[in-house]
């Protein structure tokens, strides 16, 4: 199927084949390019680097056109009769967000026929069926490194807004009230906590360096261990055993990706031999954790408070338990769409976009699925 | 007047004289120790450490009491006819704090005839006429370093909380909405940014280690240059002048104390120069900012965003304008009352009534007023 449009690939898949291939490298004429991003709306004009948006569409539009191309942008991404559908059967490449996630599901990449690239404007490509993907043959890639920054600065924002209990003290202010023993009594210094870090990837590793000035004890859990040098800047510990590292800290962070492994590691039966009181701050997946374990963790107190600003689905419906739990600290999808993450991403789709039009490869930790081939970390 | 009930003291006045001294120095016999803490009520026996309250009064009861003293403890702090007044009369010690401050006028200190030592658990003794204390000879002391960790903690916080543009997306979620685009448009990374304070004592030092590894642009201005090497650590510039400082700020925290100096230093006409759109953070004092400029600031967007937990007076009245302008995230008074401060300045408190009635020194850097002098950074 693929190989009727498919020309000389400059790409080549390493390890085991598909069971067809899709080149990546573009073949000659013009591409539609299609993009599902949030809509800016009222915000649009209110700053002029909102460039992640269906109004912005990256600020890729002009230099696509030019070049010939047509480049279609919708928000409009859910049901059988949504935009996205309508272009399904003839786009080339498809850009998505994990901030306003286009589900690319086995069926979709099915109707998709002349689909050849899967762009994820940001990090994290989970709302791709990476293994229909792969089957297809298609290259998915996302603009790794993009936003690390920006998410590891927002988790250990949501580390101190939970260790600190600020937000009771914040609705006492809105709500005309003082009663400083309302918030004290559960609040406290992150100094000398124990904060274990699930995954120490390129974000986790961001995190570590970021608490080091503030003398708490550092445990990570990863596949491999860090870079020694690393390792001995942050003073984190490394623990081989995820089990036996959580019932040790006072704050969890969530680091990884979500995978078929991961989906759900954090189940009700791992939440009870967690310490009574324990923080949780998730900015990776929602779907890592059991949403209602983590819900009746946090009425029962159990979980002391949990923040975060990954759910599933997203957008999070208006019945999530997690918007009524107590001691959240929760937000939409965000902390990877900072102004500055957006340029960056902006500039490195812009960047794939212009490779996979030349035929030339991409920088290497951006693949997730190459040519059928899916990356070590997702098998 | 004091000399009547005054011994030997072993601590005397090193420069000037006072009009009359209060001899620090325990005299023998029984003292008359009065407590203003904040009331945990139903939270007290939540936390077994909520040692800073009216129910737990510093933990130290029975070691006073053992020891034959008398130990009054209230948070009835305000009016002619509060439980403080009462006592007035007859204490030997007043211990206070930042949190839930009885107001110690130069009419409080004249009624107060047996009065020789003001202790403040925490740090922050403003809240005390210290030219009135210098000048009845009292001795004012905190128990410094206690909660700078605490407070350094809670600016970072802050600063990200605004930097981010966290609260819209926590109403969001609050709310049953979501809509990510009205919160990205606004909200960015800390890396990169230009962060000053003013003042960098115990608390600005600590700040400004701790936002070494967001790798921004770090300013300090103050009266005197920090530790080279610590300048060197953190790679803050010093600046001399303080209005050349303020306007290259995204980020401003202030880290002094309130004096008459310092007293509305952030006015009308400092923030017309400052950057639109500036972020600040005050977990200093309420008094060092105009309360309505900084409300009118905030509300034409000139300041971008306000956060702190000082307010004047306190508690902050129901009508505040603070509680309603836009982009605040403010709290009570909180940030240096944290369970582990707490239980920091409980015990630096006990240490120096251990020392006084020993008739031994305190540890020089608690002293703002010793026997009537007061310490050079209040004068």
């Amino acid at each position: 199927m693929a190989m009727r449009r498919a020309g000389m690939s400059a790409i080549r898949a390493l390890c085991s084949s598909p069971n067809s291939t899709r080149h990546v490298h573009s073949t000659a004429g013009s591409k539609k390019i299609v993009g599902v991003f949030y809509k800016a709306n009222e915000y649009a004009e209110l700053n002029p680097n909102f460039v992640g948006t269906v109004e912005r569409g990256l600020g890729i539009r002009d230099w696509l056109e030019s070049q010939g191309h047509q480049y279609i942008v919708t928000d409009d991404k859910e049901g059988p009769d949504c935009e996205l559908e309508k272009h399904l059967s003839d786009l080339h490449v498809l850009i998505t967000t994990p901030f306003h996630p286009a589900y690319v599901t086995a069926e979709r990449i099915k109707k998709a026929k002349n689909l050849q690239l899967l762009l994820t404007a940001g990090i994290g490509s989970d709302h791709i069926d990476l293994k229909a993907a792969a089957e297809a043959g298609l290259t998915v890639a996302e603009v790794t490194g993009s936003n690390v920054v920006s998410v590891a600065e927002d988790e250990l924002m949501r580390i101190l807004i939970l260790v600190r209990n600020f937000l009771p003290g914040y609705h006492q202010v809105i709500n005309g009230e003082w009663n400083v023993a309302g918030i004290a009594h559960r609040a406290y210094d992150l100094e000398g906590k124990t904060v274990g870090t699930v995954g120490a990837g390129r974000i986790g590793r961001l995190l570590l360096q970021r608490l080091k000035p503030f003398n708490c004890h550092l445990l990570y859990h990863d596949r491999i261990k860090i870079d020694p040098q690393l390792e001995n800047e942050t003073g984190a510990k490394f623990e081989e055993d995820l089990d036996a590292m959580l019932p040790k800290c006072d704050i969890i962070v969530l680091n990884m990706p979500l995978t078929e492994k991961t989906r759900g590691m954090l189940d009700k039966e791992r939440i009870s031999k967690l310490k009574k009181g324990v923080l949780i701050v998730n900015n990776a997946r929602g779907a890592l954790v059991d949403t209602q374990a983590v819900a009746d963790a946090c009425a029962s107190g159990h979980i002391g408070g949990y923040s975060g600003d990954v759910w599933f689905p997203q957008p999070a419906p208006k019945d999530h338990p997690w918007r009524y739990m107590p001691n959240q600290a929760m937000t939409p999808h965000i902390s990877g769409t900072t102004i500055d993450a957006q340029l960056r991403y902006a500039a490195g789709t812009k960047d794939m976009l212009d490779r996979y039009f030349k035929g030339e490869e991409f920088p290497l930790q951006n693949y997730i699925v190459k040519e059928g081939v899916l990356a070590p970390q997702y098998r």
